[in-house]
């Protein structure tokens, strides 16, 4: 069935509209839902000549997809999957910082869907503060980014101190790295979000795939 | 032993007296509780001619309790079984929604519940805001609902919005859907409390069969 | 003292050089300062021709500093006072929205900042998803803007709701309004932190501040 | 202005279509608002005919509203003015219980805005679990009530008490008596959220409102 | 090596006076101990005419050191092994009360060291507020009790309950049974500390050791 | 009206069965309530026998109360009015510790409840564990008490210390005194409630009547 | 009365062995404190040949006890009053750095009481992430110190980078400044905590005594 | 690629230059790495003539790496390895305190780390406060170290009372030991963070390796 801008497979509505109303087709988030329903989805987007975004997918949901949708591609680290028809490239490009490798994951995921939507991505991974004079190397390529993703877990402190060096906005993507009173992200949530230095917007723990489309938004 | 309105087993009282009390006999919470503790406290109320409500039933136990009590049917998406004798059938029907396909088990224990309660149901499932428009399309069948019960994780906004378009009583359902600052269904649960629009209240995270219990006795 | 790019005055380092280094000079947080040491700062930016954007500030401290620093321009509502010589008038506006009246002051603050820093600005006060047909009046005006800020309390869900209509940048900022489970605000950020819409970022509780600097950086 | 079924003032946006679609004229939030601004609704409201509710009302805006609105009524103990022209008379009564005098306020709340919605109210105070034979004398009352709303702070044990007990839907309230670790009715919430009988539902820390309003949608 | 009231073991030091000081040897909590860790922690205690408590004890460990330690018994739903040498059998008896089927497991606990420590006890279970009329059938020998331990998960309601029908000391175990906002026990925890009624005191989640101990105290 | 145990004020049903039902007249918790219904309520008990407690009473409420009811004694660190007609002397004695000074007032609310119930009390103020010498000097009188009741903030350590020292019950009072991460006594409450010590229970922050209550039901 | 090491005044016992056992006498924290319990406690310190430190004294209480005892000397900004008979000159200096200037009064506590010991103090005050460069100015100073205090509000990510620059101790003090998601200096204690860089501890948020304390032990 | 005092991997930017700057090399957190990664780290920093220090390492990945590079040492209850060249011998020697049996596995971590960077630790494990004469045997040999480290799960009041009674600092570490209301070390971080013995600061939970690095930091 269709109509009015969706089409409905009873566990979901599909947003065929979205491309039109949003600029980007619909990203299906995969934790929850079985991979019977992601084929399902998948296919229906396909279908509609919609682009395709998979976030949270493991390994093994997408292994089920590849075989039935081979033309999908997955960034492992990032557990996203996507099929692009024309990605549209776009001038400059954004920056993706991580304070320390295991927050590599959740940066990949941003830069998974920027190249998604034509962004050019420059990373710079392992710049925390605890060696400041790492980031010191790279300011120059950072000040000339359009935008800046900075993605860090534990004290989260690397977003305000790249922030205070730019121009550029900086969305900062607090990661679940840490133990302890990290409480999964908590503590670099809450740092990030009383950033002394303006210019810094946050999203959800771990949510790399929402900066990423963020940033992409602003790079458009 | 039986005496009182209730029924002595030791680990268990169970209340034969709550089907009169209470307008519909004692639902067991089965998670905590092994399977032979179950098949005891379900075989006392049939033998008392009690209908028989299992939530939060994993699909071991009931395969166990399926072969020594055929009738029990089992809805595997809610993790509930039951058995009804007599359902009565009830004028006016209940419409449950979700905001997205990893809330649907949550609303088949509402849903589960409700038939076994004797309502007519009405799914709408998958029309959470990040896509107006397909709840717009549903807007007639929902306002002519008697209740409607409304599922939904992450921020859990559908609540508000679909409170705000219709005179019928919403009952709200957070569900632990969502990752990082969604604290598995603080974040939904503190929005449904807080809603912006009157007519709304709220029930445990992931509390579906709270909800259909609710809305049955409403419909009533 | 004037040395390396800041000026010492003691209790506080003003930085001279964040205008040329981030495109606009320091904003001073003025919760937990005296009037006097207001004062001060602001002098030493006007003598070196820098511009001079006071946050948080009372109205008795602003009437004390109006007296000296007969230039100053004053936000009630927002509680900010600013001199800026030479506003540069930006392509394009910003729409902020709120959900109801009580977040004015918070949006105010945000506006406030935006026409400080050369931005159009279209108001669209009390739009919240209660009565949502009042945002429908306004999807073309809300369409049309480079960014877009939206201020709510409560449950929040006016950020998720907007973000799911438009293809622009949200920025959404959550306020202390609302009462017992709001837990001042920390309801509706956690809400906007977990926007099921892609497109949402967020800032601190009641940082109307932070977030038109972050939409001037944008909008730039 | 009027346009599209709301009233637009700038700060507000009155939505006159509010009777129509939800079956009660808007009630107005008025913690965050000045004196001047609620006056300002309430007179656009009035002019269409529309009635008024208005919470979380001190008593010096309502003096000022009186002398400009003198048919405007007042519970001072709820905080809350309105002026419903022709309530219409509904069949059977709400029961509304509170568990210690401290919690009247609250639940003298849900009594005004049920008795401006036409709701009969047979208020039974001061009948928490401490002492349980006070509440056994009013069971009988109780259970012939269409709806029962139960307010309560400290542990809010009350409302499971009483749900066990009847066949009919039950609205808890926790409020924010109490002390030390009730932190502020965290710890009521959490107690009727969790309720072990089935049949409670619950609104947002000391909104009696919210609850008077949901009862009455039942009762209607 | 023994001196100075203790025993060294190196990773222990076990303290051989406790007895003579607190009237009861020490006892031993298990989690995050290795099996080898607590066989040599219990020989030493058995060497030197001490009694054995050992606490969350898992089923696993507790066949280790049966092999090794014949005379030790064990409470397998408490996962609680004890060797007493020769308990005093104290005049009166406790009540332990659950509140449902579920939070027998941590009741067993305080059964198992109040019968180690030489009380009788009266088992009353699966007695929560949903079906008040299970508790009345048994006020005579709650009452009769010297001391009364009540276990309850979800909202903890049946503390206060109990309590305000007796004269004695009732010691309020919450659990962590629930799901959702019971927070793994925290509901039930607030709510016993809020309770409206005198005589209760409260202990850790889930340490149903710590009140068997205590009430043993009192019952002495 | 007088009826089944209670007497009826409208905003208050007062417990006239309680002395017979649990050993103590009702204790009227005066926070939340007006100096006239206290007044009214406090009546009421007099004039049927009963023995009156009033807690949480400020000073300008009892200086109200005690021009109309004379026979009213104050503690007026404790907040703690009280008539009591026949105090029993009991045998033995209660020891009520505090960590230190700012810790009094609670532990006078204890102490007045302790001696209105007929309790001898033996006060040891300020022997907090920053200073152990000054608690070993009382070790002997704190050993040949019956119960020992500790009033601690901050870390609330004293309440294991003093437990590992006796054989005798220890009721923990946290109190909200400290400042910053003491969350106005939340770490004193997890301090105790996760005491290392079997031999502890506690009662909510600032409880001294509960513990007081409590440790008279032991000592009776 | 002075017995063991201690001088008992009812309301406190004094520490006198504090000196000897600690090397410093005992520092007296003053809220919930009357003025007459500080004066007397002091005039007994000093009676004894004990230096005296008052913590978070106010104003009008210093007003009071400096007309007794006319040697008091007072840190208004810290609210901290002193009087040491014979500073020691300790080699080596500690630096003491903020933030921001909102931080200054919780530095100038750690000042004051570092002073008080004999320690030589270098301030170092705002100096916050938010532009760095003020920051490097003040390395050479900062790396020769033998202990530093880094005092922060907000984000506290400063604590992190001085450490990752130097080879000293650093104690991080988390503040209260902020506002919204800072939740009192919640934010800063995390951040603080989870530090990706070792070399860093922490103390009570505002402890900037505490703070001091220890830097004078490590320092001397 | 080696360039101003780092190493580039891509994945990590190893810092050169820190055993220079900060008088110690880096030290690798391993939680959230692959093992091909940390062995790439270790490889890079032994080629360039630095210590290795690998944190939070299971004994699977360590494994791996030994077969690789032989030289390395593990310390399988700290779950830490490290290759030191050549060890300063420190004079003095740092004490290492538990409270129980089961902080042992974070306390091996501050000693394996101490041991690394050349101190000498005196081992006192399982001195809780629970049996206070344990800890008063070894008071002499505690009150000769140059700095102490206390371990502490549940209640962690130990570092205040070994605080109290020595003139060294204190550096607390709280670990998740309990259960309940421990809330997984939460109630000992906030227990220390609130010791009313001056002389104690904190890590974070759990966090051997950072207390170890500091008192190493003191003792130099």
């Amino acid at each position: 069935m269709r109509s009015k801008g969706f089409c409905e497979l009873g566990f979901a509505k599909i947003d065929l509209d979205r491309e039109c109303r949003r600029g980007f087709s619909e990203a299906v988030y995969c934790a929850g839902k079985t991979k019977e329903q992601i084929l399902q989805i998948s296919r229906k987007l396909l279908q509609n000549k919609q682009d395709v975004i998979l976030t949270k997918l493991g390994k093994n949901k997408f292994d089920y997809l590849k075989k039935r949708l081979p033309r999908l591609k997955y960034n492992a680290d990032a557990g996203l999957a996507f099929f692009v028809s024309k990605p549209k490239a776009l001038k400059g490009y954004v920056a993706v910082l991580t304070a320390g490798t295991s927050d590599i994951p959740v940066a990949e995921e941003a830069v998974a869907v920027l190249e998604a939507m034509g962004n050019a991505v420059d990373k710079i991974y392992d710049v925390g503060v605890a060696g400041v004079h790492r980031l010191s190397s790279f300011i120059s390529r950072i000040r000339k980014a359009n935008v800046i993703v900075v993605v860090a877990g534990m004290e989260g402190a690397l977003a305000s101190l790249v922030s205070g060096l730019v121009n550029r906005p900086v969305i900062a993507v607090p990661t679940s790295c840490g133990y302890g009173a990290s409480f999964k992200g908590l503590a670099a949530l809450l740092g990030m979000l009383n950033s002394c230095s303006a210019g810094v917007v946050v999203v959800n723990i771990d949510n790399g795939f929402g900066a990423g489309y963020f940033a992409s938004l602003i790079n458009r």
